[in-house]
């Protein structure tokens, strides 16, 4: 059976954790900080440039951004396997959850939270 | 062709964006910041519990807690494709460089950063 | 006229800024994610500890924490200066908010959030 | 003796924790995620706008912007409070590091962090 992306992704985390005998440090509450402090490495990266900047990083700067992404996305993935959750799954309820919350006539163009539709 | 799911998000954002002509917004330096935003929404839930607490989320909180970590996948991944980021591949590459920098020899069981070793 | 601590802060804080060109870095929008930058640096010492273990740091990481701290004091003081806000008004204003949101009979021996009292 | 803006703000959030029987819950490793949810809740006001805009904030805009802020101060002097560290003497100390860090010739009109200057 092929292994999807993700799927690959969960168990080289599992076999990486255990190797380190890592599970103790792994309790959802640690692993919740540890994706706030990656994330956060990403922001740092952004942080002084502008917008139109931020679309044009160059070569090494774009690589060091990804590496901060694989991170996020690494630390997400374990989180999810501790906890038992399917973030496929979750994310596509969460999208349709979002269709409902930002309809097209209310939110076309606007950059308003939902809370603040009229 | 069959897609896998984060194949499948991937289009489902860019369509929720273009919809709504929302692209705009979604500069990367934004979406960094989207992001971190999502990432806090997630630790809220684990702040004033324990760690043995956080293994043991009720029914309700742990739907929540599903959205709070959608949300920032979804978010990553948007922002993955606006920087032409191969998110898989670079979580390949960053889980073989911490092997490197995490040796099970060094870190067995210890919770050091890798800066720390002696 | 004797200034305080934070008053203090503020003017050297502004001398840094003009000193060195940065006005131009300093909207109020980059010094927030410059806030939530060091914010995360904070939380990267207590990401993997214990809480009883967050209690009693060792020496020279609790002077890491201290300069995380400060950094995170010094781009909310410049924040708010940016913006024409008074730090400390705005904190006791909070405050009594705060105790109106938490009235002690509910809140007692409780980390529930006040939108989850019943 | 009068008390300045800083030391009434530590009183009143001891009395305010010891009158909810809260020190349980406040141990650093906890205060520190409270302060980086509250950040991201400043954040989130800055998320979508442009640098430009986050300069002339409306009235009620800016009003819920200082609420965040103060309780960003609020969680940075509790935590402060337990671990026993002084605020002000710290970021005293940390502007005269950057000073170091930052020599003017090196840093004048330049985003750049320290670590990549030439």
């Amino acid at each position: 059976m092929i292994k999807t992306g993700l799927e690959t992704l969960v168990l080289e985390l599992r076999k990486f954790s255990k190797d380190r005998d890592w599970e103790q440090f792994h309790s959802p509450k640690n692993l919740s900080m540890a994706l706030s402090v990656e994330v956060s490495e990403l922001l740092e990266h952004f942080q002084w440039i502008s917008e139109s900047e931020s679309y044009r990083l160059g070569d090494s700067k774009k690589l060091e951004v990804s590496f901060e992404m694989a991170d996020t996305l690494l630390y997400l993935i374990r989180l999810a396997d501790v906890l038992g959750i399917d973030l496929i799954e979750a994310s596509l309820h969460k999208i349709s959850l979002n269709q409902e919350k930002y309809p097209i006539a209310l939110s076309k163009g606007s950059n308003k939270k939902y809370t603040d539709f009229e």
